[in-house]
């Protein structure tokens, strides 16, 4: 029995010699990287249970589809997966329902993403128990729709700015929902164009002349028969964007528009009949969602790069293309260092990501608890990491996917290697749920107060203790990755500091803090990433250590070793500058990296075989587990739309300039 | 009379004030970026012309039409377009054609794209005189619809693995054409799709069982009235891609399908009746066209770039977002240092491409003069050149597209910003014309053969004599830039010599040249790139001695210096690695980035609107002159398809699930 277990006749030959070259079990790696026997098991078995159902497929490639018909489509199959799940699934599980939706729905979205992701878990953490009873199952049920209204035409990352005004009106006992500007037409919520009914909308609470600042109110937005918009509301579709085009994102405006008073959300705050306000008791407690939210997406995105790299590398198995030697027979393009130099480290990422992903969700659980025993510590620590994090990691995963793609070369630009939809998937995270750029700005403004108790000899958190170190000696530690971090340590440290102490310098000539911070505020986005960087790397690197089997083990630190050495020469700049590094020392990274490309070479496809992703999942033609590229592509191009008869533009405009009749 | 010639009453105000900051005259500088008076000219007479011919716009925005729909559309202004040209343009001019289809097309193609670039162009210079005269005129006409069919679904970049064959029938004085296997199948031309009524096809040439390699032949694939594929041919639509969807790029396959002898393109080789064979004059002369098409290359990602830089800089002088201090007024996100750095370089970037592009073009010209003069002292030069030139500017300036898009926040991932479809049509481009790793590669081993003559004392010519050159002697030059561009010579030559000092290594060891060459690919990209980064900064930084006006040099200046500081940065461990530079010297190229950013901030949008694109060729909400982005998001969003009642989803899946009826 070879070690993959991917193996089947009939496929490829390159694939097959491939895939005899494993020196691991993929069982075993598929298990880890599943993080656990039990977690396959259960993909496996929703899985196969999705197979059984064919009301839950694609009748042909979304690709060819038009907008309209791409989200009829994911409709219909969300139709039938509400209908059907709870026979295979524990819809309570969160990893089982984000791994059914990306099997049936792919990675473009559909009109309910919002709602599942965003609306009812709103109501399940912000509605009363009087509001739970009378909203949620209905929700549940699909029987109202609804989705997260916050952001506005004028207003994104900046919450403060918002405009939308929820008034109390005393004598009714209602709120009046009003639009005051253009720019405070809500914008971009998913489901909002077309699909819902409800919203929790994010709007200012007024009583009496008073702003009490952004509260949650559940409120109806078309009616649920007709699905016409109810008086006093405009809503529609927003227009296609450069991808998750399954999802309508939709403009909402209201003018004095009444709900009932009940419809605020009240599990935290409370109006009561009388208008007298009730502050929520922790004001940090929205914080978890969005907690929760951000490791969430960092799982997605790690997935998504997963996808990309099972695809990239075994058409890289397939594709020959070039001589190494003139004469000689074309090469598997995965035989090219460069090809590996540009999948290999995104393979790597992968297992960080979903490493870092683990890592944040077991300490959001933690925190979450401490916040319910009133404990808070945490939070400021973990908020700024999850920053962080959303940032680095979306925005490489988005890099690694589009050089995936590029690896492929001209198919890798077609739809057929579901590789655009995976990169403007991805890439759009690097914007929704807080601007990166706004993202590692926050987190800079933590390391500045973690950077100033350091100067004033304060204790830090472990999360930044490292700012307290010393840069001018490497680590002699016995571990392995011991020195490799210490390198980390040292940029994250000197980024840090460096930032800093220009921001102090102008401070000392008389700027004031938010301006001298501004002012250097790309040092310090730098610095973020650095710290953000760190954290990864000392979490992927701990991993290992987990790991039990032999074969798997040293596979995983190669992988550990080629993210540690790949990322440090990213940054090698801040290794050499003050002379902590010689150049001897970078050539010996340097020289790393291209060793570990070649220990993961003959692994390479045995690897992403065992990420167990099936071909229906996919969706990639490049990325068929039998290999079989060609023949399929010529298949999937058939089904072009373009291949009908009487095109207009052809008879219309073409026929008649060509016409010799 | 303000010196932003771009104000109009009513525009946004904060637009406005920002047109008021010029401190040099648009026109001066919109003449030095459209290469002198008499070409702006032109160019704007050209645009007035469009403006009066209504026919030539689109009635609704592109991106709200499906795949179909939108080749409808540039069909129909194609043919009026057409019809009408040569009224108000010099069809022979190349320029002129460049601008009006970008002005009437966009940047999503149209199916008779490569019929332009490539088809006519081919006739041209690879027809023979009575062939020129039996199908030129048509062409040019489009009563034949041609298009350039080489790549094949198996063999990209390396020609020489292409399969199909046209074997020479004697009997008939005809020649057989054939595609062997499925992977010989003809894949990725524009038109051929579904437009096309003939190719120009490029096969193996056989003839009595000898292959005389490739060879271009004049093949009809359509009947011109029905548009029915001739017999013996299989061609249709390759689908849906990442961009550039308006082009219908094709497969075609033939099962010995015949063409009479005369329709091998016989300007260079020739095929009797007797079936002897005249080879070429000069065998190189087919390098000249991939040179021509890769300049024109590198100037239309210099316009995709200044368009993106268009949008996206204008739209962050209207966007007002967070406060850099608590409590006071929201600031236009251009204010922010980190939003600079992100659109800075890349404004930067636009110049040195165009610069790039009019050298490389001049060079061309001039080889080609000499190619007919016998002289190829220069084309191994010049080609490996452009091989680097079409890596690096693609690659730099979709990625700089890209950023200019994120830096748009949520707007830019919507295709109201146009940004999405600028991304697309420039990142498609690092693949097609030569996959920008390959092109690297060729460039390296042009560098190789550089390096191995400067080891042995050889003269070098004029584009690698650096490579001769001290890396230890910082230029003392008067010249403002001279110490910067010593700093690119520094850069380029210890990548160049690394690599080819690891590689004789290697040789040394008992491995053969190809296999040490490619043992060490990944150096010799990072060395090509070094190459032809020195190459834009040296023609850039002399560019800017050729500009008489004092403001627009100051400007310009500045430019420079961001750029040549920018891109050294982006390489800095290479400076820093032997202690070539110091940590201080670093950090002043670091402070020069910042204090260029500073200087460019209050012209940033006078030099964008220099660029002189109207709001017809943005095709962008969010870059519109007048500055009034939210209002027209509004109105774009209303067109939005998805906004028609009874949508399918909602009646047959949504509506059963919400109804309480």
């Amino acid at each position: 029995m070879p070690l993959n277990k991917y193996i089947q006749d009939g496929d490829n030959q390159d694939l097959t010699n491939e895939r005899f070259k494993a020196t691991f079990d993929t069982e075993h790696l598929a298990t880890v990287y599943h993080g656990g026997e039990e977690k396959l098991k259960k993909l496996r078995h929703i899985r196969n249970e999705i197979t059984k159902r064919g009301h839950l497929f694609d009748s042909i490639p979304s690709a060819h589809r038009t907008r309209a018909e791409k989200i009829e489509d994911v409709s219909r199959k969300l139709k039938n997966l509400m209908e059907t799940v709870s026979d295979f699934a524990d819809v309570t599980d969160n990893l089982d329902m984000v791994a059914i939706i990306r099997d049936v729905m792919g990675v473009d979205g559909f009109p309910l993403a919002l709602h599942t992701l965003m609306f009812v878990p709103t109501l399940q953490n912000q509605a009363d128990d009087e509001q739970i009873e009378e909203w949620l199952m209905e929700a549940i049920q699909g029987k109202i729709i609804g989705t997260y209204a916050q952001t506005e035409l004028g207003h994104g990352t900046n919450l403060s700015a918002i405009e939308t005004t929820a008034t109390f009106d005393k004598s009714t006992d209602e709120f009046v929902i009003h639009t005051p500007t253009t720019t405070a037409t809500k914008w971009w919520p998913g489901g909002l164009g077309t699909s819902c009914t409800h919203v929790v909308l994010v709007a200012n609470l007024i009583i009496d002349l008073k702003n009490y600042g952004l509260h949650p109110f559940f409120v109806p937005i078309r009616d649920r028969n007709t699905y016409l918009p109810l008086s006093g509301i405009s809503v529609g579709d927003i227009g296609s964007k450069m991808g998750v085009n399954c999802v309508d994102n939709g403009f909402l405006a209201f003018v004095n528009y009444r709900i009932p008073r009940r419809n605020m959300l009240m599990k935290h705050s409370k109006v009561s009949k009388d208008g007298s306000y009730t502050a929520p008791p922790h004001p940090k407690a929205a914080y978890t969602t969005m907690l929760y939210v951000r490791s969430e997406l960092i799982l997605h995105q790690s997935c998504y790069l997963a996808m990309a790299m099972a695809i990239s590398i075994r058409y890289s198995a397939v594709r020959r293309q070039g001589e190494i030697k003139a004469g000689t027979q074309e090469v598997q393009i995965l035989d090219y260092q460069t090809q590996q130099y540009r999948l290999f480290p995104g393979l790597a990422r992968v297992f960080a990501y979903v490493t870092a992903a683990a890592t944040v969700s077991a300490m959001t659980e933690s925190c979450i608890k401490d916040l319910s025993h009133g404990n808070s510590d945490v939070l400021a620590d973990l908020h700024a990491l999850s920053c962080g994090l959303k940032a680095v990691v979306t925005h490489q995963a988005s890099q690694s996917i589009d050089q995936a793609r590029q690896a492929c070369g001209g198919h890798g630009y077609s739809d057929a290697s579901y590789l655009p939809s995976l990169y403007t998937s991805s890439v759009g995270a690097c914007t929704y749920e807080g601007e990166n750029m706004v993202m590692l700005l926050q987190l800079a403004r933590y390391l500045m107060k973690a950077a100033t108790k350091k100067d004033e000899g304060a204790a830090l958190t472990p999360l930044v203790a490292y700012l307290g170190g010393k840069s001018d000696q490497i680590s002699t530690g016995n571990d392995k990755f011991a020195k490799l971090l210490s390198h980390f340590e040292h940029i994250a440290r000197r980024r840090v500091m460096h930032a800093y102490r220009q921001m102090i310098e102008e401070e000392q000539h008389g700027v004031e803090r938010d301006y001298a911070f501004a002012n250097h505020s790309v040092d310090w986005a730098k610095a973020a990433r650095a710290h953000t960087k760190l954290f990864i790397a000392n979490g992927f690197a701990a991993r290992v250590q987990t790991i039990s089997d032999d074969a798997v083990r040293d596979v995983f630190t190669t992988l550990v070793e080629l993210y540690l050495c790949y990322e440090l020469m990213e940054m090698a700049a801040d290794l050499t500058a003050d002379g902590y590094l010689s150049e001897a020392d970078v050539q010996q990274l340097r020289v790393q990296i291209y060793e570990s490309l070649k220990k993961i070479r003959p692994n390479a496809v045995s690897i992403v075989d065992s990420f167990d992703l099936c071909d229906r999942e996919l969706r990639s033609v490049l990325g068929r587990r039998d290999g079989h590229v060609y023949e399929n592509l010529y298949k999937w191009a058939q089904l072009s739309p373009l291949n009908q008869k009487n095109l207009p533009h052809v008879e219309k405009y073409l026929k008649p300039m060509t016409s010799k009749l």
